[in-house]
C-alpha cells in the first residue's frame, strides 16, 4: 500500500457495467521529502474519503476486497482514511520534509 | 488504474489463440503536470474508446473481468471511458497544468 | 501489455523443471519518443518470435495463459507478434519519433 | 520482496474492516549506494518490527499469506525482520555505499 | 522475469514461519548498457545459485511455484540460472555495453 492524497474525482458512463454506483478518486502519491510525485492513480472508494484527505492505496486483489466485490473490475482502492502517522528523521534517509514528519488529521 | 490517452492501435495476427477477436489500443499514461509520460501501454478495449479519448485503464485480473472472458491472456484493458474529471489545485503538489484541473468531455 | 522489440535470447541448464522446453527472450520495451527504454524483461515464448520483431508481452496470470500451462513459473509472455500499428501525432504529447508513428511489419 | 527500513508508524481509524487490529508501518525501501529512495510503501506487520530496524516486506497475495488471513484488503507486509546480510562488493555493480556491504543487526 | 547478478545473501531469524529453510539472495538487476540499477530485489532460491552469478528472477505466484510451495509469503524467486545468452546489437536501441553483448557462463 502506500499514502496517498486525495485530489480529485472522475467521471466515466460507458464503463463496465460491474462497477456501477462505485465513486472513483483521483489521487497523488505523497512524498515524505518536498519532491511532488508527478503520477496520479484512481482509486476506488467506498470509506467516503474526502478531497485533499491523506489515504492508503492497495492495488490488486486487496482492492477488490475493499470495495466488497471481487468480480468488479477494480485494480486499485482507498483501504483506509488516515488519521494520523508519525516519521522518525533519525531512520528516514534522504531530504525529509520537516512539516512532514508527523501529521495528525485534527489539526489540519 | 490510471487515467491515459488514446493515442492509436494496434493489430496482430500471430497471437494467443483466446484473444481472437479483442480490439488493442495503444494508450499513453495521463500526466496532470506538463511532462509527457514517455511509456505507452497497450489495452484491450471492449467498450469502443476512440482515439484521444481519456480512459481509465486497469492491469491484472480486473483487465481480464474487463473484457468479459478471464482466460484470456490479457493483462490490461479499458475499464471505463472518462466523462469529465476535477482536481483541486490546493491539493495537488507540484506544477499543475491550468489546462488539466478541470476536463468535460464534452468540450473538448 | 506494452510493445517491445525482441533483442536476444537466453539459455539456462539448471532452472525450474516445470519450464523445460520453453524458449525465453530477451525483449527490449520500445518508447514512441528517441529516448531507449534501458531496462529489459526476460519473456517465454511460444509463438516463434524472431529477433528484432516488435512484440505484445503481458506479465502474471497473462503470461501463464499465454504458454498455455499455468504451472508454469513463467512470470512474463509474449502475446502477440506484431503486424502493424499506428499512433496518432495529434494525440501523443512529447516528442514522439516521426518515424515511430506508423509501422508495419511488411516493409521492414 | 525488497529490503526496507521501519521509518513510522501510520494510523487509520476509518479503514477496511477486515484490517481492524493490523498494525501499519511506513517502510523506506532501501539502496546500496548512498543515494536514499525517496518512496515510501505502507506494509501491514504481524512480527513486531521494531523502528529503525531492516525488513524484508512482500507485495500481493505474499503479504496476505504473511499476516495470516488471505481475506484482509492487504497488499504489502513485512516478513522478516533482517539479523544480517552480506553483499560482495565485486559482484555489485555502481557505488556500493562501504558501511552497506555487511549488516549485522547486534552491532547496530 | 528479469536478469539479475546475485551480489549477496540475507538472513532473518523472525519470519514467517512458512519460509523456514528457505534461502534469500539479494538480487542486483542487470543492465544491458553501462548503467548501474541501483535498485535491489530479494528473492527466493531453491536451486542454488551462487555468488556473482546472473540469474531469471521472476515475481508474483510465479515465484511460488519456483520455490514449489504456493502457501509460502515469498512474491520473487530465482527461476533459472543463467549459462548464456545473446543480444544482437542491432536491435538493441541505446548504448549497449559492448561487453555484454554475449555471455557465456563457462567464460566467466
Amino acid at each position: 500500500m502506500f499514502i496517498g492524497r486525495v485530489v480529485g474525482s472522475l467521471w466515466a458512463t460507458r464503463k463496465t457495467d460491474n462497477t456501477t454506483g462505485v465513486k472513483f478518486l483521483i489521487v497523488q502519491p505523497y512524498n515524505l521529502n518536498k519532491a511532488p510525485n508527478t503520477d496520479t492513480v484512481v482509486a476506488a472508494d467506498v470509506l467516503g474519503a474526502g478531497e485533499g484527505e491523506l489515504v492508503m492505496v492497495a492495488y490488486g486483489r486487496a482492492a477488490r476486497i475493499a470495495v466488497g466485490n471481487e468480480d468488479m473490475s477494480i485494480e486499485a482502492a482507498i483501504t483506509g482514511i488516515i488519521d494520523e502517522y508519525e516519521v522518525k528523521p533519525e531512520h528516514y534517509k534522504g531530504d525529509l520534509d520537516p512539516e512532514k514528519s508527523v501529521y495528525k488529521k485534527s489539526l489540519e
